[in-house]
């Protein structure tokens, strides 16, 4: 029989699982040293909200010291506007209605900064903004992924001049955030090719200084590179996004000192619904109650024996003792470290913030969870 | 340039993206065949709601002769419960608690049944349920996978005699549920490996009534199988989930005449936000629009050229063209066929029941979406 050494508390049991808890020392001491770290670094902190897409969880990062948020998505801004009120849209759009939106929600917000990577997006802001009523934008460049962001070089010179010269648009700044260098394993690779990203971001801007386009913000910058980012003299905000919870992915890259910088603070408690095979016995967390984009999902408390996490379906999750003889208890349940935040969390309405003693203390609404229609639009 | 020779209507453009189109017609025609099969077959039909998780799209199954819906979480029944008035619950139970919310949720239906695996819920039900208003169970076998279910020998006779004579219990029948045989691409396999099990079956019910345990209920069976099932002269009652949408897991085994029994009727809608590589573009559908966890999305119209759907980060899909030299058009909208129904649906609040047109008939709420809380439980 699984024993239940590493059991834990029996209040746990009141939860429907599977739930997502958020451990609240851990998730406190993140956000406090992010806000250390930037303010040490003197680089503004504008954490990316498509992590935990929580109003709650935006509100906590501003009071320790982030300037505003970063949304991915349109509906995730306006779903998060009554909350905070300055927002860094990351994405680019591409249908005239998108920009009606826009103007509304730059009606609802202090600050509301857009990004732009192709001329027609010009032509099309014009039809709804003006001069009095600008719309503030960086120019988002492209860090070599060709997902989104002008190629840098003269198309890119040629946009910002765009920007710079259209009366209806604030250019405020550039944007290039190398998201498929956040999880490079190797320390000294990610320093390498951060480094080169933002030599050539250097390069670009003071060339367009050079030619009077004055570009006071450089935007971009995540987890991963933290706490490469600010070495490059260029970025100027930093929109980390995972370090309030951390994840498999990023406990499994390099770091510097061989350690995270940050704590695990964010799991899901799933409890064993089925054991009639030796060796074997399943969960209620399958598919559904997980990210399934990269790395299983890994077995934290709960289990005194080392069990292997399967998928076993759309609800149901599997452990793969590592004895063949191990019984599992039903009932038993357990805290599981997700594969990968964002997507994770994603698959919940909310996430219970618990004390040291697993009591919880509140539930945080994961309010612009993906999917979800802003005012029936 | 791409052309727009597919383009899709203009006034999808005013959508929120991503988002599920459901096709009226086709989405009708899986409803009227499945239900045809059934009665022609003399198989109860007792579709899986896990799949939509949607009361209305239960209450169109319903109004096509479908006699109650399957579901796989206590919460998903819970939030059905208002549309639907009998319920088999799938998955077996685990904590006290879950029979104390079985014992309300029995309240408030016509038929509630659960399957029941473990002696251990035996002794958990007598605690809520009582003789005069018992709890009608199924007995779980494991066809082979080890998710769930009594092994089939001994030990499960022993259990379907428990059940049998537990006064608070009432005794229906057998569910037998081989979901890793559903996707079997070879269908001559198929057939082999699911009349295997129904033959299993078959010998372990008549041992049971030879034994004195009555049993007219023997529930299972899937979309993949459901030309299978019926075959086995033991079956009675199909869980069959996915055949309303269907999907590209479904779209790549083997059917009989060599082609898909029922209709693709379920599509993303995405829309192209950037394209600056020749070659390359990016829509608004990544990991948090599609499910992961098996084959990649399938652009199926919108664009004259060949491309391939790929991932590119949690709210970006990338669309990787057959001739490099191909360059998109921002704002160009795509009809993408999802690789995984149930975890795809579950990424949304809402389907849009669209006319040949594109026009909009309805918003279908997947009422039961996963990660949802009953009343705070």
């Amino acid at each position: 029989m699984a024993t239940s050494k590493n059991a834990l508390p029996l209040h746990l049991q009141e939860l429907q699982t599977p739930c997502l808890l958020l451990v609240e020392r851990a998730f406190n001491a993140n956000l406090e040293k992010m806000a250390r770290h930037c303010a040490e670094r003197r680089i503004h902190l504008r954490p990316h909200a498509k992590t935990h897409k929580s109003a709650a969880v935006a509100q906590a990062q501003i009071n320790r010291g982030a300037g505003g948020v970063c949304c991915a998505t349109l509906a995730e801004a306006e779903l998060l506007a009554d909350a905070v009120d300055s927002i860094l849209l990351t994405s680019p759009f591409a249908l005239d209605r998108h920009f009606a939106r826009l103007l509304a929600l730059n009606g609802r917000l202090n600050e509301l900064i857009c990004v732009v990577d192709h001329p027609k997006a010009v032509a099309q802001s014009e039809k709804f903004f003006t001069a009095a009523n600008p719309l503030d934008v960086y120019l988002d460049l492209d860090p070599g992924r060709h997902r989104t962001g002008s190629v840098i070089g003269a198309e890119a010179i040629e946009l910002a001049h765009r920007l710079h010269e259209a009366p209806h648009l604030n250019f405020r700044g550039i944007q290039c955030y190398a998201g498929h260098l956040m999880h490079v394993s190797s320390l000294k690779e990610r320093q390498e090719r951060v480094d080169d990203i933002w030599a050539t971001v250097a390069a670009f801007k003071h060339e367009l200084e050079r030619q009077g386009v004055p570009c006071s913000t450089v935007s971009g910058g995540g987890t991963g590179s933290h706490d490469i980012d600010w070495r490059s003299n260029i970025a100027t905000e930093l929109q980390a996004g995972s370090y309030p919870f951390m994840d498999i992915e990023y406990a499994s890259i390099g770091w510097p000192e061989a350690k995270l910088p940050f704590e695990q603070s964010l799991f899901v408690l799933t409890t064993v619904v089925s054991a009639n095979t030796p060796g074997f016995a399943t969960t209620d967390a399958g598919l559904k109650a997980f990210a399934t984009d990269s790395v299983p999902p890994e077995v934290l408390a709960g289990l005194a024996h080392l069990a292997r996490y399967v998928f076993q379906g759309d609800e149901h999750g599997g452990l793969v003792f590592e004895s063949p003889h191990v019984e599992a208890v039903t009932g038993t349940q357990l805290l599981v470290t997700p594969p990968h935040c964002d997507p994770t969390i994603n698959l919940y309405d909310h996430m219970f913030l618990v004390d040291e003693s697993f009591e919880i203390k509140q539930s945080f609404e994961i309010t612009a969870r993906s999917g979800r229609q802003y005012r029936n639009v």
